[in-house]
């Protein structure tokens, strides 16, 4: 781990998926396995995941959602009884087929996520209306098969949260769908980063879903990453499960059931949404140092008094996250480098002109600027920081959001150089299948306030077909 | 999950493992899943285990130690690099050979520790004496495929942290295995439950370690229950995935490695060790719920008033997890039996005699009495009553334990219904097989304060020859 070199990344502009790679490895946030697309988080990386969890998990128990924990092995046939279900992720299945020594005769499969492994012993927990809503929720390890891995946002295993509920009725369900959206965005705002809330189109639902919704949140090269998803599910499981109670009109109902997830993948776009060409920027909510304290002191003189105030300021800080770095044999211009590069939010620099001045430099990263503040305004200053830092990052990345997306009208518009649009569309599939094939991109969704009202143009931008709404297009991670 | 029948359990006399069964069913702590040998946690068990966490989280972050989290599959050629490690494990692997409709051509074993899957990562990781010590942990689903599985005690999947740490030394890296095994004590203490810490045989050390330190708890029915361990490795992993360090001495040296796991087994020791003939009796650190208010009212006459003063004294007491069981159809004994199964600390009964005398009839579970409380005391008695009843469950438990272990001098007093001793022994393996052969028990532990002290008696009870020290023997889970 010991590197005294200085870490260098590749430009944003230059090449951003490599610069992506390197923040990765640079910044210690992970690594490549030796397993085939699979990563491992070292622990910088992990905390922001804890971080994001911790918020998170008290969001969705402050709404009545309750932790379970079921087993990681499904049965293949379970995750074959729904049609579409299992067309959509056998492709991607890790199977256990030997276990204790023998030949399983009923083959296993690592969760690709929760709904086969859930629903038979829901159908058995749920009897009555009394027993509704039911509302669950799992942190889990989920195992899905990837040609393609890439760092946080596509791993062949990740963590995350599934949420899996029932209601007795649809619009009940369909309220959920849409309250976990918003805690879903509030959580990316919490992060500094603005999301794109609204509804995926037909062929980019969630393989056994009636409807899918979805925050997107843009990376600074322009591209979307899907940065959660809550389905509605409607009848489809319910149906195959036979999740269904008793009415208080004496009647079997199926149940309308949900499922949301929120995984690690959120640690990538936090990642891509802040990190400039220093390294990573990181919103004081999910930075595992908020504050690192750099002493700085030529040979042993003034090493003392420079350690001991760094460590009263430290004290004076136990609402933060703070580290002292006293390092040995790194210059202050590594150091400096260092955590910057890892995104720490707030940097305090202390000389012995500072110990004497009764003061420090202080250094944000989320602007880079410095600014020299008395010790006896310490506390009041970083207070306000941390909210100002949050504000400063989120409204840039809305602003760099806003700015792009173009407005496009017809296809003639469009060229290899799009990234993310907005446009008319039919909803029509193949015109979607064309897109891809053509430009490598698919709608992102149907923004929330859009669905209901008309689009801007008449006219779909590609079939030139009447246009039903307007849509979010992108290429995306 | 509506049940209005009243919920009963074996009594712990007549079937103490039917007993066990029935507690976690009717408690709504877990249930056998479909996937052989595993077990579904329900949100008032995994809640227990959550609070545990929370709290053994805490400590060794305190400690130093930061979180990582590693693939959960392993190529089995990893496995099987530790001799003694592959012989303890390989009748328990679960294995992957098919991923992404494709067979591997390394398989993959689910993880059933992970010393395999990280030590690898491990050699790169460190270089020189300057890279140590590295303290990580894991919190991780693990594998192993069980004969026979019991509710949380021994289920083929279960959740734990796995800590992995490297020393320079073997003198600090022993320090670390008795400290985390201190950890380990009080976590248990946190529960109300007694541990007695020692080192196991060598017989009955970890697979690949060359110490075993364990905690021991006593279940009601006299058995134990291991607790938790923390394993000097010494260079055996080392020197065989080249976790080495360059010292200062410019020599290559092999790390001297620890490991050490603590699993929701501790939720089974729970309940094992607290519960009686009417359901779980849980300390207050642990209870989902610390506090049940039920209020009573015969139909509708004083419904309001009852409620509106429940709901009053729940927010009197916003630092407490309380719940109001306002359920209508349910009569008050119903909920009482119900809450009492449920082992909630502390039941507050509210009816209108209570809101007109300004009172509450509080009933403890630990010791199932009840006393009378003014509202304007409320705060104050809960305040001394959560340690009260964590006192007073702890001393039970100690006093049940130390009155539970007898001493035995010689093979003739070993009888069936034996379950937990103390004797003086050699220390040799043969003598060990054969306790196993006969009476189904081996040694538990050399407990840590009779390593340095001469054996009571200087004949062991088995062969005869000369003891070495005194040791526990018990039936175990």
């Amino acid at each position: 781990m010991s590197k005294l070199e200085k870490r260098t990344i590749t430009k944003q502009s230059e090449d951003f998926s490599q610069w992506y790679l390197d923040i990765i490895r640079e910044a210690e946030l992970a690594e490549v396995a030796e397993v085939r697309g699979c990563g491992i988080v070292r622990p910088y990386g992990l905390k922001i995941w804890e971080l994001i969890k911790a918020e998170l998990n008290k969001r969705i128990e402050d709404d009545g959602v309750e932790n379970v924990y079921f087993p990681s092995l499904v049965p293949i046939e379970n995750l074959e009884m729904e049609k579409d279900h299992v067309e959509g992720f056998s492709p991607e299945l890790a199977v256990v087929t030997h276990a204790g020594g023998e030949e399983l005769t009923n083959k296993l499969a690592i969760r690709p996520t929760s709904e086969a492994a859930m629903y038979k012993t829901y159908a058995k927990w749920i009897q009555s209306y009394n027993d509704l809503p039911l509302r669950l929720n799992q942190w889990a390890n989920i195992v899905r098969w990837e040609k393609r891995p890439r760092p946080f946002l596509r791993w062949s295993e990740f963590l995350w949260q599934e949420g899996h509920t029932v209601y007795a009725t649809e619009a009940e369900a369909k309220d959920e769908v849409q309250k976990i959206l918003g805690i879903y965005s509030d959580i990316y705002k919490f992060m500094s980063i603005p999301a794109y809330c609204g509804k995926k189109s037909e062929s980019e639902k969630f393989a056994g879903a009636v409807e899918t919704y979805t925050v997107e949140v843009m990376s600074r090269d322009g591209k979307a990453i899907q940065g959660g998803t809550s389905h509605y599910l409607g009848t489809n499981f319910a149906e195959v499960f036979d999740v269904s109670y008793l009415g208080a009109d004496g009647e079997k109902h199926f149940g309308h059931q949900n499922s949301w997830g929120l995984s690690w993948r959120s640690v990538g776009a936090l990642i891509m949404a802040h990190g400039d060409d220093n390294g990573l920027r990181l919103p004081p909510n999910v930075a595992p140092i908020q504050i690192v304290i750099v002493p700085i002191f030529k040979d042993d003189a003034g090493k003392t008094e420079v350690l001991n105030y760094a460590q009263k300021l430290k004290e004076s800080l136990k609402e933060y996250r703070v580290k002292i770095d006293d390092k040995p044999n790194q210059t202050p211009g590594f150091k400096f480098h260092y955590w910057e590069l890892k995104g720490v939010p707030i940097r305090l620099e202390i000389g012995l002109q500072e110990v004497s001045g009764d003061k420090v430099t202080l250094f944000r990263r989320d602007n880079n600027t410095k600014e020299i503040v008395l010790t006896s305004d310490l506390k009041k200053r970083i207070k306000e920081l941390v909210v100002e830092i949050a504000d400063n990052l989120y409204q840039e990345a809305a602003e760099f959001s806003a700015s792009h997306i173009k407005r496009i009208e017809s296809w003639d518009e469009i060229d290899d150089s799009q990234v993310w649009f907005e446009a008319s569309w039919s909803e029509d599939a193949e015109s979607e299948k064309k897109l891809k094939e053509r430009f490598l991109m698919v709608s992102r969704e149907l923004p929330l306030g859009n669905e209901n009202k008309k689009p801007n143009n008449k006219k779909c931008f590609i079939t030139g077909k009447e246009a039903k709404h307007d849509w979010l297009f992108a290429k995306s991670y």
